[in-house]
């Protein structure tokens, strides 16, 4: 698993002449080694830092805490792969977890045979590491946060594989959302429906964004689920990522409690129209920036409010990535590329409506990867 | 909000001679902010590194994304408090949320008049951020982690009742997944089940631990809910952990699918009277260790096979917090201490049983804070 990734990276290095490197943002580690343990109650307690990876020589030695050493899966078997665990919970002791995580990489980075800089992410090792490494042994470094974002944009067969897994996921959710959605239900009673379709298809607890606002809210573009209970003929925007396999999904509907007013219908056409028209536009050798543009004069020319945010961007082991279909991004669509297109229009307080589907960027245009059903009440 | 907190902060600074601070675990900002945004996707995605906290002279600067500064609530407007924010998500550009977020502490430090060393927590600032104090400004640091945990230890009448609302929410749960359990049932179907009874009851999105796992998994003591079915007689441990207002709770129920066994039935009455036993311990003046150990010891004398884990904790901003009731720790307990309990006896692959409570130290004793049925089916 992600061999493919780790070759990637080590050609990287040998490019930039760099010999050894730290990776310690979890969109990183996920992507180089799988390793994507449950997010849910946030940075696990016990943890002494971020799980880490230490590339040298083409070799990849992972260090994470002993009771999430599972989620590493079989990483020690890969042929390119050392599984290095640190002692977190304790019993017998307070724990010491962040002084024994210090330590293992303080070890690594003694027997590394490689001499010159060590290239680290900064924004996301914590300064004991650093202090550890730096102060400790003396080694210099050079950032490299960043640095595999360009990689992680084309996805392999693989990756390919695990991102159709978890849209196929998110339209179980969105299919689950538009049977709860009625006048009297509220944001937080939809979510709570989705999130058991997701839950209970998956077998386990799925890691889900993003919003779930009626449109009546002042701030209806993006916000949580509430205690906001629909009233007839309110909009719900129902925004969805799930990550399975380490892979995110990302994509939105737009329902309606009861029926839908002209204006709302009126509108809901017009931006299928315009996801149509952006989708259309997704081919290899395409710019993001001219389709960001593209996609905003449209809406403009409707004579619809142009939204706020950006047209799209990729997915993959982050919920975010690279390449974002944004107004200043030169970047240039090619196979392998996912990208997620969210055209929307929003009156703050009334009502609004969004769309989103996720779209692979095959040899002559693009495949759609979510198929939930994308029309409002009564459509044909 | 958190003033008392604070307070105390202050003084333990003067007390150590130091005269500024930044703290960086989320734990700590909470508890001296009360900020404590959503955890469910893990670190926010457009975060620039965990929000800070600076603390000059009784001032203290919270340093967070603009994105989430509404769940800095009105923290401004505290006579001892200043809201900073950095840009985070942007639209015209790639986010340089690291960047700006170390701008705006640069500034704070550069504009900072006091002089010595800085206390930092180093195991949750970035390297980028120490980076930036440290070689961009020359200040010399120590390391403050740890340095709040005694303060955090007695809880205030504001912190008091956070934990009872948390607690009450936990109840929720737990009455959910008795009316849930049920041969067939899956341990994610339980899950969902108790976790919607208690976002709905919330009226939003709960940080949700911990366990939810069949006795006849290997590792019957602890695990996320996955695809295991129940089938009759199985034992299932339901361990829940609420987050409400930036506090949790902590708690554990064991049920049966259908009918117990007379092992289950023996063994679940006897973990009863454990608990009962442990909780006759707390009280002002007893030490930790004597009660880890005599619960251990009331155990073993029973015929049943000791936890492997620690005897308890307490919660607050964290879900472990000092004192923890284990061999090690001399810790004496004091009113206004919160310390769970929670005795078990396991199995592994067949059945096992957990039972724990939240308790609060009073004057001469200890009160229950948490109150869900504990009783096996049939219990009178």
């Amino acid at each position: 698993m992600h061999q493919i990734q780790r070759q990637q990276t080590a050609e990287l290095l040998r490019q930039r002449g760099i010999s050894r490197a730290l990776f310690a943002h979890q969109e990183s580690v996920a992507w180089l080694t799988g390793y994507a343990p449950p997010l849910d109650m946030g940075t696990n307690h016990f943890a002494g830092g971020p799980a880490l990876v230490w590339v040298e020589d083409g070799h990849f030695t992972l260090i994470v805490q002993d009771g999430l050493a599972a989620h590493a899966g079989a990483f020690n078997d890969e042929p390119d792969g050392t599984l290095l665990t640190y002692r977190a919970y304790t019993v017998d002791g307070p724990s010491q977890s962040s002084a024994n995580q210090a330590e293992v990489l303080r070890s690594v980075a003694k027997s590394s045979r490689a001499r010159g800089m060590l290239a680290v992410e900064m924004d996301a090792l914590t300064a004991r590491l650093f202090e550890a490494i730096v102060f400790g042994l003396g080694i210099d470094l050079t950032p490299c946060d960043g640095w595999l974002k360009p990689l992680r944009m084309i996805k392999n067969a693989e990756e390919i594989a695990l991102i159709r897994a978890t849209c196929a996921l998110t339209d179980i959710g969105h299919a689950a959302a538009r049977a709860a959605v009625a006048p009297g239900m509220r944001e937080i009673d939809i979510w709570m429906e989705l999130q058991s379709a997701i839950n209970r298809t998956a077998g386990h607890r799925v890691p889900l964004g993003n919003d779930c606002t009626a449109g009546t809210r002042a701030f209806n573009i993006g916000a949580w689920p509430g205690d906001v209970a629909l009233r007839p003929g309110d909009s719900i925007i129902v925004d969805l990522s799930t990550r399975l396999g380490g892979y995110w999904s990302d994509s939105c509907m737009t329902h309606y409690a009861g029926e839908p007013s002209d204006k709302q219908i009126a509108t809901h056409r017009f931006i299928q129209s315009a996801l149509d028209y952006a989708i259309a536009l997704v081919k290899p050798g395409a710019i993001a920036r001219e389709i960001d543009a593209a996609v905003r004069a449209f809406i403009a020319k409707g004579g619809y409010p142009v939204y706020p945010h950006h047209t799209g961007h990729s997915v993959g082991t982050g919920p975010h990535e690279e390449p974002r279909i944004a107004p200043y991004n030169d970047a240039v669509l090619a196979p392998g590329m996912v990208i997620l297109l969210e055209p929307g229009t929003y009156w703050p307080g009334e009502t609004g409506c969004r769309l989103e589907d996720a779209l692979l960027v095959t040899t002559d245009g693009c495949e759609v990867l979510t198929h939930f059903d994308h029309t409002y009440p009564g459509q044909s």
